[in-house]
């Protein structure tokens, strides 16, 4: 099963060889990686999506937290979290038919088009995996010519309780 | 100066730990670093930001196509490129006032609220650079109590002549 960890760390040198030295050494797969500052001086925080079952992925986050200037790990697979992607991605646009399908999927999709030229529409979108699976899938007869992801991003829901 | 390079690799296991370790063995610093499938299989696009001038990131791109595994470097930093970073940003919304501000923060970036509780609300957001730097600023003394950032993904604008 696919997992979402989120890692915070303190960003020294050699953190990240660390950690994906610790996927690449024991044979985790790491499908998606981001590494980004947080609103906190000299912290970043990784995203990692991997795949395991749940012992596997548990290994894994022991042996994170065990590692030097990683500060916490979480698994913010489960349904409390809200999960993004943004992708970039150059479509071939020659026939005209292939333009107003593009046209239509943006609209459905909410994306941009951010670049034009006499053969390709680039457009932009944010979503979650489903949607970015459905709109990569709905373009692809056309021609892919280029695809940037940045890879998932999640954050916990905050809790509430409802009471009447 | 920033750079921004984009990267493809055969995503083989280990590659990532390569290349993160060319940067921490070398003292090359990451901003931000994100890695992520393309519309090819078993290809993937990291894309790296980094400090340095134009010396040093002519070094670390020698020296990353060196690397086995690794298909093509390109500099994507120049006018000739669309970059864009994906962010969810909960923030403190206790007082009124605060919410009325975080909503007219959120109409004027085009950030939708994914996630409310009675203590805060969580924005989601896409933008270019200093978009996104504003943002953070202008929600910053509401207070941020957490911030997830995809890092930066960049894609190249088609070229086109111009001619009358």
């Amino acid at each position: 099963m696919r997992h979402t960890l989120s890692v915070l760390v303190q960003n020294e040198s050699g953190v990240l060889t660390k950690i994906s030295g610790l996927f690449s050494g024991r044979g985790f797969n790491i499908e998606s990686l981001t590494v980004a500052p947080t609103q906190e001086d000299k912290i970043s925080r990784l995203t990692i999506v991997t795949n395991g079952d749940e012992k596997v992925i548990e290994q894994i986050s022991k042996q994170l937290n065990r590692l030097i200037n990683v500060i916490k790990v979480l698994d913010v697979t489960a349904g409390q979290s809200i999960d993004r992607e943004l992708i970039l991605i150059k479509i071939a646009a020659l026939k005209p038919d292939d333009r107003s399908e593009i046209l239509r999927i943006a609209e459905i999709f909410d994306a941009d088009i951010v670049d034009v030229s006499s053969k390709t529409y680039t457009l932009e979108v944010m979503g979650d995996e489903i949607k970015i699976k459905s709109l990569i899938e709905l373009l692809r007869p056309m021609g892919i010519k280029e695809m940037v992801r940045s890879g998932k991003v999640a954050i916990l829901r905050e809790m509430q309780t409802l009471s009447v």
